[in-house]
């Protein structure tokens, strides 16, 4: 049983590398669009396979620990969040390489004034996944909560941008490709709020056994 | 022992029919936006309560048999594909939502030729869809496997209606509004194939034991 506590541990720290890692990659995405530097985006590029790599370890330890010893009730609902939680950090990874995809195609033209709103959303964005992460590690529902009331304002943001966007779209044709990419970009942002979000639910279940299904 | 297979089999019904149900979600989804019908957006409205609903009974389920029994390995594999599998279901529910609204916004004005490949794409994404869960109801790792090659197919969609819509926008910017929703829905469809290329991934991990960690 002593052996599965460390086990347990082992995971743990797996869990907050990968969520580590995925935090640099959105702040390293957003510094890219920020900059309009594409030697960031590459940085970021280069660590989707350490990311998707950890996913698959996080994975096969929380089955294997699963199979070989009895989890009790709290454990089990351990290994389960760190399955799901791996899942979301990946996809949160993902969202970041996008981000770098859409600047990439967002910088080949001149600047857009929107792009000041964009990283303010990054900003809260990035904070939510770096409170979901606390949440876990110092096992403090509180920090998760507030996670989930962030969410309205990210979205709130993504309309506001999209609003903004259109509006120059329609108004200069020529801001249509770059603003195509920020709209995106948007999207992206609002996407890692959204696991962020699901991060946190997984947390609040895993500390009080409450059951979410909202999954975004 | 045979109590647990019985409540493994619950678990499963429930997938399958959380695999129903998002079907038809997508199905009316796309239906709602190449009829230009609002009233069959309405219908995908009033099912989501019942995927979540479903989805965190999976999860209830799949948590508290591993607590309370212990699990083999393929058991193990199967549980915590199980949990996997519904939030990816209930992610291809939301983004059959997000369909709507987009379609919702797309039909307030007057329709645009591209309308004809989304649907093709449409239909791909489903079969995707439908593909991963008959490989899941049938233990079948060759139905699977057809459905990771799929998504190359939508991908490739997704870029041809970006590139169509954007010529459209640039030459009359009139089209800019609902070619901005046509494009979010292209998006929405890739990433039905994205979740329907994780489903067919996790079935593979169950039947052959082999890891996936590239969630999209």
């Amino acid at each position: 049983m002593r052996h599965f506590e460390e086990q347990l541990q082992e995971l743990f720290k797996r869990i907050v590398l990968m969520g580590t890692l995925a935090e640099n990659m959105i702040q390293t995405a957003v510094a890219s669009m920020v900059k309009r530097n594409e030697a960031l985006a590459q940085e970021v590029f280069a660590k989707e396979d350490e990311v998707n790599a950890l996913q698959v370890e996080v994975d096969d330890r929380a089955v294997k620990l699963t199979a070989l010893q009895q989890p009790m009730a709290k454990d089990a609902r351990f290994l389960f969040m760190a399955s799901r939680i791996g899942g979301e950090l990946e996809r949160i990874a993902d969202q970041a390489i996008n981000i770098c995809q859409n600047t990439r195609h967002a910088i080949e033209y001149p600047p857009i004034k929107t792009l000041v709103e964009l990283p303010i959303m990054a900003e809260i964005a990035q904070k939510m996944v770096r409170d979901s992460l606390s949440a876990m590690i110092q096992r403090d529902v509180s920090i998760a909560e507030k996670v989930l009331v962030e969410e309205k304002k990210v979205d709130a943001f993504r309309d506001q941008i999209f609003r903004t966007l259109l509006t120059y779209m329609m108004a200069d044709p020529r801001t249509i490709q770059p603003a195509l990419s920020l709209i995106l970009i948007a999207r992206n942002l609002e996407r890692i709020g959204d696991h962020a979000t699901n991060i946190a639910e997984e947390v609040i279940y895993w500390i009080q056994g409450r059951m979410f299904g909202t999954a975004k």
